[in-house]
């Protein structure tokens, strides 16, 4: 059966619903929008039980999420969206992108939360644009620009007290969002939330647990995700 | 006499009275932060003159600037100011790094004015930033960011109608803000407004009378800058 979409890292399905689709996680890895490849064995397993717990987590506190089901180890049923071409990306410490932009030490902490959206396109990397672009490029309105920034910091609020409880700190993350193909056109989270797109450190050591061991080469890169797993099991528990 | 301060296109040294500085404009040009440089005669000439009529001519439509006064071909005496890391950009049709960033075709009209914020600093080549960059890097608070919009939408739209009868079409801009060192501590226009820092094609045969002949080699850099002067001097005589 052909994929409708690949992505770097996730496959997109047709179901017998056509609200529905089937979402299956590849164990490939790449960073730096693709110029660094690799593949690891069982990070399609790791990043849909991370998601599933996480997707399950804000729904049970008010977050919607494209999220129908769970089928087996590396596929989950997610509602067809379309999805928003505004990434939205909220950082509680410095890290990453921001520290090479603007020379703040990584670690640095945030008073606030910083959030910021991003152009999803892998041709020009994903850049960071502001509301004013998104607004003029058609890619979200105003009122869409502030309703993704109110979600996100939501999203943000749960999660850094929910990693708290996992012994992990919440650096920086990035989401996406899509709009229902159903009368309700709802914006709702989609995509997924893992180590690949979520900066955690280990609040004792500050051991980085991230795809920062894959961009950085610091090994232990699955070792690293299955620890995530286990602490939101163990926490979900 | 050593300046205080030297920067790319222009020196600043003290006067008799401690608020008041005289800026002198080189006839240095710098692109690509300063990668690519050259020196242009009558250039500080030239942008000392647009500065001081635009300056005069927004002052006279309210807009507050550090201009106190004329002092002779290529020296202005201006308010001592602190001047505010936060460079404010305007753009009304897309060009430049707009252009490179998202892959919108130059020339594009927007529907409203996009303004964007980037960090004044030469080391991270001005980066593009956001409002909750500036409020956590310490550059300006969410208030101070709020009051840079709207003057510098009041910049445009004087600026807009200004070059549109100087049958100029004023396609971008980036101008600097300064905090005044009397106990009013206001926030003025400061820095230049000049083809160095405005994107400026003629209404009728598109071509560019601006910086951009220099960064893209167009050639007849002063002659361009001459007409843009001309242009302003016989709309404001």
């Amino acid at each position: 059966m052909e994929p409708l979409y690949e992505g770097k890292a996730k496959r997109l399905y047709a179901t017998d619903d056509p609200n529905v689709l089937r979402m299956e996680y590849k164990d490939e890895a790449t960073a730096f929008n693709a110029l660094k490849k690799a593949e690891f064995a069982n990070k399609g397993r790791l990043n849909t039980a991370i998601t599933l717990a996480i997707y399950r987590m804000l729904e049970a506190r008010g977050v919607e999420t494209h999220l129908v089901d769970k089928v087996d180890d590396i596929n989950l049923l997610v509602k067809k969206v379309d999805i928003l071409l505004v990434e939205v990306i909220v950082r509680n410490f410095a890290a990453g992108s921001f520290c090479k932009r603007v020379g703040v030490e990584e670690g640095t902490q945030f008073k606030q939360p910083i959030v910021e959206f991003s152009y999803k396109s892998d041709e020009y990397g994903d850049p960071l644009i502001n509301e004013d672009y998104a607004r003029e490029m058609g890619l979200a309105t105003p009122e869409e620009c502030a309703e993704l920034k109110r979600k996100a910091l939501v999203v943000n609020e749960v999660m850094v007290d929910f990693f708290q409880r996992c012994g992990l700190k919440l650096v920086d993350f990035k989401i996406e969002f899509g709009r229902t193909k159903d009368d309700e056109a709802k914006i709702v989270l989609a995509d997924e939330i893992s180590p690949d797109t979520c900066r955690l450190w280990d609040l004792e050591t500050g051991k980085k647990l991230d795809k920062d061991r894959f961009r950085q080469d610091l090994g232990d890169v699955m070792e690293a995700y299955e620890e995530v797993l286990k602490r939101v099991e163990k926490e979900l528990s």
